[in-house]
């Protein structure tokens, strides 16, 4: 025994700690249901060393792949405690150094966490340009690029703290989840506000914050009964990504001969004629040169994801993900990501960005689709952007009655319900960080206010996008960083400070309140958040719909024209009967419904039957 | 024996044959699957009777509705033999009249007749605008509308022999299957030319022919191996019709307290959050003011539609129907008709109008669709019009190309197909008699070649529309009518003759040389009919897709750019791997497929593997 301690000396003396460089995931926990874990080691010739752990813990699988810098570790860790044990690496019998490795204790309830759903509103912030909770931070000697508030595609200093300062309003306004644009280290030399080309997938971007400010988002949410969903990239890492560099393997990543972009025609995923080599171009090209795409059939890569997910659910204790580009994903591959997700957290929830314009082609992604069962395809994933909601709502409020103009769309689109299999999970929104300004597409609050009534109605989960709230605009013409303009209030040195209402404008305040008015009276309204829904075809631009259980009725309508509007109401005789007053949210008094119902030009009312 | 002979002399001098003023079906078959025969009776007071009849057949059932003057009668067929029986009308036991009804024999094989397929074009006839084979009976003095050929909206005089004698023109064309618009009695005083508003479904208009006149174009067809097509209308029928001026019961059709249009909002019939008030006035509000709308959840209507379909297809050796205004009828009554006609003969073809302009919408009533299967359920139609492909074919030759214009519109609308249970049962066309005319949207000549081109090698059944094929325009906006041109050289004193080569202008065989080429091409190919399709995301507006089998393969380029371009072959490869050389068809030369391929500006290639 002695002797060995010396020798172990002796190894930590020369090489304890410091051949390892990375071990991931970093740690783990016990108790988990992907108990089977799989920890990558990486440092120079890694591969070349034996493999030993300390205790009596099963190494179930050893895999080295052509890059000797990498090793998998399988260790079987159901029913371990929670502890530290020690990984040692050896050669030839002798032990050369060790790592500790420590499965931490799960949260309470951790497994049966509730994912956010139609009863939560989402609010969804581009971290750089929301608040700079911590200016210190803005630039890294880390990072490549460094602040520059004056460029509208550089870095602007927004942060974790930022969010975290401005939770209070967020809660005032009547959102209940925060979905932040990715965090993530993303060390690009341009355009890295976005985040989304990432270069460590364990490690908060430090001009954002740290894993611990991530973590404290998450608690500081969750104090005010709020939710918080991650944005999660499972299609492509950034170019700087530290693996990238060094890859484990050659099918890390698509390789084409020479530089191939994706064709983003997302349909060969299911298209029955389509090409191998069009399907191929599509899900393997890289969606921008500097995002390579990562090759999720590849079970190294696929596991790598998983657990990096499974990982921020558990560290940061979130309550939902916001996957992007899912559908550019390998099918199968994505499917099993989403799965390993909801195997460990049943009541997760779980939002695929599927930017289609066909609800059968949407449909085909949800969890548990019989459209997808046509190919015998399951997803997994609970929930789908409501895109061509958003196609319409593009339109509509601008058009005159039509045929197929005007709120007819809206009516239209809630025609393919019957096509989803779970209408309560599709996020209803607006807009989105890559979509044209509502409050730029329709100038008036007046169009605004019929929005945010038809989004906080509406079946499916309502997602806002931060500013517009106050009447924020931005072009997409002129590109991304104008729709990602930065929140007033949220510098230092901003003379509008839009968060208090001192500090708005009459304007901004008038589209706040509107907005904090029916995003609050949403909050406790089972019938919003589950109750059934009866559509009447609008009639001159005039969209009505009821949502309603058994024991609840609402009336929603929506007068697109600029003129009032009388309706006859012995047309919604079967949603009326024995609901012949309430209680109008919008403007707040008492309404009878008699025969006739008049509401104003470009107004909304939200009417609760009164109890 | 001597003293019942007598009575039966007696009777007959006093009532027989006087008293039933109609009987319906006039007769029926033996061996019909739909062996229980509903007999309607009409006669004055006709319902006071007693039944009996002759012979030992049992007579299972006789319902009286609330007007007299109907009877009801249900008779076994089941394994009764060809030949004549009476139905003897008596009361207080006194035998008042009889009349005699006849079992035929049906033809050999009629219950397996096989209906028209992939395999098939077919040339949709505007029947009293093709050809006027018999100017007599241009009027009628039964008829309230009389001939006007200087009228738009008026009959101008073709008729069947029209048809047939021209029968051999459509044959040369190499369409092999006629749809001709309704045959039967439509007594309307205005616009009767087109029939939708009938009058007598068990009578050929007298303006048209005889039922026998309809009887032969089936036989003339039969002996050319080319296919008919009864155009059917079991929405509604016309005001004019003899049993809506005596209803047989009130429910006979679709009652509303005054005149109710309907919405044309067929989405109703499957969107989950549709009001009752709304679906009701889609499918229960009348077509137009003229057509009042039948209430197929009546089982005595929707017996009646069902016997009177299979009645004409036994009575004129139908090879198919074509279903008008499918998607309006009573949901469950349409699936039942069609359901009954298809087991009577399961090798039959209906095709379903059914306009909407989303697949899954369409699809959903195809027979055993997945779609439907989502709300349970199943039309039995087998063919649908696949309405999307028309709507891009309308637009996309006058497209530039962008991400969603030109030629991407054909190859998006193929990426649905896999929401259809049977891709090869859809009607392909790019106009039909209520559609723009394809010749007045593309007036040169390169695009219908392009379109042609399309029809005749994608999967389905190609349906042109009469005349197109020389060029013959129309314009919409004028009305139904300019759509619906006679055909030059259908009458008498036509000074283009248009049906044989020498009286076409040299632009006019263009179009027709054009068409006979593929059309006839396509008859014998298997891998067109039955093969299955790759298709190419469309570069630079050119559009490239590969039909194949096993042991066939042909691919075709559509190049809809004013300008030739080159393609660089080893783009197909999956596809051309073993394909170096083929026969071109529509230049009806060899050609080698090397490195690239040079299409001419606005113009196509079918080139077809070389064995």
């Amino acid at each position: 025994m002695k002797f060995l301690f010396q020798v172990c000396l002796l190894c930590f003396g020369l090489n304890l700690f410091s051949q390892a460089e990375k071990i991931e995931p970093p740690f783990w926990w016990s108790g988990m249901n992907h108990s089977s874990l799989q920890l990558m080691v990486y440092g120079k010739n890694i591969a070349d060393h034996d493999i030993t752990i300390s205790k009596d813990i099963l190494i179930t699988n050893v895999i080295r792949t052509e890059n000797p810098n990498y090793i998998f570790i399988t260790i079987d860790t159901k029913d371990l405690p929670a502890g530290t044990f020690d990984i040692e690496f050896s050669k030839k019998g002798k032990l050369l150094f060790k790592n500790p490795y420590e499965l931490k204790s799960r949260r309470k309830n951790s497994a049966l966490r509730k994912g956010f759903d139609s009863s939560d509103v989402i609010y969804l912030i581009m971290s750089d340009r929301f608040a700079n909770g911590v200016p210190s931070n803005d630039s890294s000697k880390e990072m490549k690029e460094k602040a520059d508030r004056n460029s509208e595609g550089g870095r602007h200093g927004g942060d974790i703290q930022g969010i975290i300062d401005h939770l209070d309003y967020i809660n005032e306004l009547g959102a209940t989840t925060v979905w932040s644009t990715p965090l993530l280290e993303d060390n690009d030399e341009k355009y890295s506000y976005h985040t989304y080309a990432q270069s460590d997938v364990y490690r908060i971007d430090p001009r954002f914050g740290t894993n611990d400010d991530y973590r404290r988002l998450g608690s500081e949410l969750h104090k005010r009964d709020m939710k918080l969903v991650m944005d999660y990239v499972t299609n492509h890492w950034g170019i700087e990504h530290w693996m990238i560099k060094d890859l484990p393997a050659y099918d890390w990543i698509h390789q084409w001969p020479g530089y191939k972009n994706t064709s983003y025609r997302m349909t060969t995923q299911y298209d029955p004629n389509a090409s191998e080599a069009d399907a191929k171009l599509c899900m393997d090209g890289w969606f921008v040169k500097s995002m390579p795409d990562l090759n999720q059939s590849n079970p190294l890569m696929l596991n790598y994801l998983v657990q990096n997910a499974i990982w921020w659910v558990e560290f940061a204790d979130l309550d939902g993900f916001r996957v992007d580009t899912y559908s550019y994903n390998d099918k199968e591959g994505i499917a099993k990501w989403t799965k390993a997700i909801m195997d460990e957290y049943p009541n997760f929830n779980i939002v695929g960005e599927v930017w289609l314009h066909n609800q059968a082609q949407i449909a085909y992604w949800q969890k548990d689709s019989q459209i997808g069962a046509l190919q015998s395809y399951n997803s997994y994933c609970p929930t789908m952007m409501d895109f061509t909601l958003h196609d319409a709502l593009m339109e509509v409020f601008s058009e005159e009655s039509k045929w197929n103009k005007g709120t007819i769309k809206i009516y239209d689109n809630l025609v393919n319900d019957f096509l989803y299999p779970d209408i309560d999970n599709l996020l209803v929104f607006a807009e989105n960080h890559d979509t044209p300004r509502i409050n730029e597409i329709y100038p008036n609050v007046e169009d605004y206010k019929l929005i945010m009534t038809l989004l906080s109605t509406i079946r499916g989960i309502p997602q806002i996008y931060y500013g517009s709230e106050i009447g924020m605009k931005g072009k997409k013409e002129i590109g991304d960083g104008d729709i990602r303009r930065d929140f007033p209030g949220g510098w230092e040195d901003d003379q509008n400070n839009a968060f208090i209402e001192e500090g708005r404008t009459e304007l901004q305040n008038e589209y706040f309140n509107f907005t904090k008015n029916v995003l609050n009276w949403r909050k406790d309204k089972p019938v919003i958040h589950k109750g059934k829904t009866v559509q009447f075809v609008p009639e001159n631009n005039v969209y009505a719909f009821f949502r309603y259980t058994d024991s609840e009725r609402i009336m929603v309508v929506i007068n697109n024209n600029p003129e009032k509007q009388m309706l006859d109401l012995s047309r919604f005789e079967e949603m009326l009967n024995g609901f012949d007053s309430g209680f109008e949210v919008i403007s707040n008094q008492k309404i009878v419904l008699n025969k006739e119902l008049v509401v104003g030009g470009k107004s909304s009312m939200i009417i609760e039957q009164m109890k």
